[in-house]
Formats: C-alpha cells, sequence, structure tokens
C-alpha cells in the first residue's frame, strides 16, 4: 500500500496540506491537495495545491517567485491531513507576510493584532493591477 | 467587528484549527471547530472541537487528561483556517504519539516511517475495551 492509498480525500477528493518552515517552525499557511497536486508535489519538489475558486492547479510562487522546496512529508493519524516541511522563499501569504497567520486574538476573542512585520506590499509581489 | 465575525466557517459551520505546541513548535494535529466551539475554547481557556462523525462538541483530553491549554489563538489571511498556540498535556494523538503527525513518507511517496516514539499504549489512554 503506497502513502497515498493510506490519504483519505474528502467528498470533493481534497485534503488539507498545513505548510510548516522547517528551519523556524512557523506554521506558514493551509491549502488543500487532491490526488494529483499531492503527486505533482513529489514529482516536483515543490507544493502545488488545489485552488477550489479558480478549479484549477497552482505552484506555489508562480507568480510572486515566493515558492516552497518540499524537506517533509508527514501524514496523521486519520489519514486525512498532511503537514509539509519546506523551505520558504519570501512571504508565503498572498498579504506579504511570512506566514498567513499574522494575525492574533485578544481581550478573550474582542479584538486582533498583527503579530510579525509585512515583508513585501502585494502590489510588489503580483504586479500592480 | 469581533474576531469571530472575521472567521469563515464552512458550508457546514466549520473551520479547521491546527494545533501547535507552543514550546516545541511541534505541529500536533488539526481538528475541526464551529463558532461555538472556538467561544467555548476561549472561554475554557483549553481546546474544544467539533466531531464530525458524533456530532458533538468535545473538550480535547477529557477523557484521557491529555489537555490543551491555549497560549495563542491566530488565523490566516482568509480568515478561514484558526492556529492555537497549545500546551499540551501527554499525547495529543489518540494512538498514543505527542503528535499526529508521526509518519514521514520515504522513497517518493512509496513507503512512510514512524518518526517519533509511542509516549502510551492507546489502551493505557482510554481503558481496554
Amino acid at each position: 500500500m503506497t502513502f497515498l492509498d493510506k490519504l483519505k480525500f474528502n467528498a470533493d477528493g481534497l485534503i488539507p496540506a498545513i505548510i510548516q518552515e522547517q528551519s523556524t517552525g512557523r506554521v506558514l499557511m493551509m491549502a488543500w491537495m487532491n490526488r494529483e497536486t499531492v503527486q505533482r508535489s513529489i514529482d516536483l519538489g515543490q507544493t502545488v495545491f488545489w485552488s477550489r475558486s479558480r478549479q484549477k492547479y497552482w505552484v506555489k510562487g508562480e507568480t510572486s517567485g515566493h515558492v516552497q522546496m518540499i524537506k517533509d512529508i508527514a501524514f496523521d493519524c486519520d489519514g486525512d491531513t498532511l503537514l509539509f516541511q519546506v523551505e520558504q522563499t519570501g512571504a508565503a501569504c498572498h498579504e506579504g507576510y511570512k506566514s498567513c497567520f499574522f494575525r492574533s486574538i485578544r481581550e478573550q476573542g474582542k479584538t486582533d493584532v498583527v503579530t510579525e512585520p509585512q515583508l513585501v506590499k502585494p502590489d510588489a509581489m503580483y504586479g500592480k493591477k
């Protein structure tokens, strides 16, 4: 039984993939993969996701250059979540932060604060629209 | 606008919550919450999840004693994923491992290996059935 056969994809054929920066332990983002993009990620050595809104696959960093080189792939006890260790170039977040999780909550959920610097302006990443 | 109003729950009213051990950076598990269990987690200071299979909420560690004390709650740019920093007592995984992600793949997805020790036998956590 291969690794792929141990995975459980949801009703839409998708599985969540948590992306963690190996060198710092920072959780960068969570995105979705289907069976095909898991295999593409393995073959390419970079993360490839499935876009639910655009219904197509996308190589992370294809436009911005902010690619994720895969160092390790783990999966959980239920086989329904993936955890990738990566080397991240630049900002993982399309808003220009290293991590998409750049906001934390305060005061029992009433407010939130930005917890890390913005590395780059989104306009500079994707070209001004 | 409160933090809860910034979150996007899916069609089933759920949002994925990534749980990370604050002291080590180890990603322990991913589970689901609904609006009510996010609020319960905040109020209790411990993680409370929604069980999709049992259709009821559960306080993590209620049976095993392996609770997760919340140290920080972050949310991502799209507001559709949560990241909790916790202090984990014992094993987060129901199979007795610290992390549910105790298996990594090898040889381009053909095989997988266990990457951490089993801390406790599941029988000892929940009582022999």
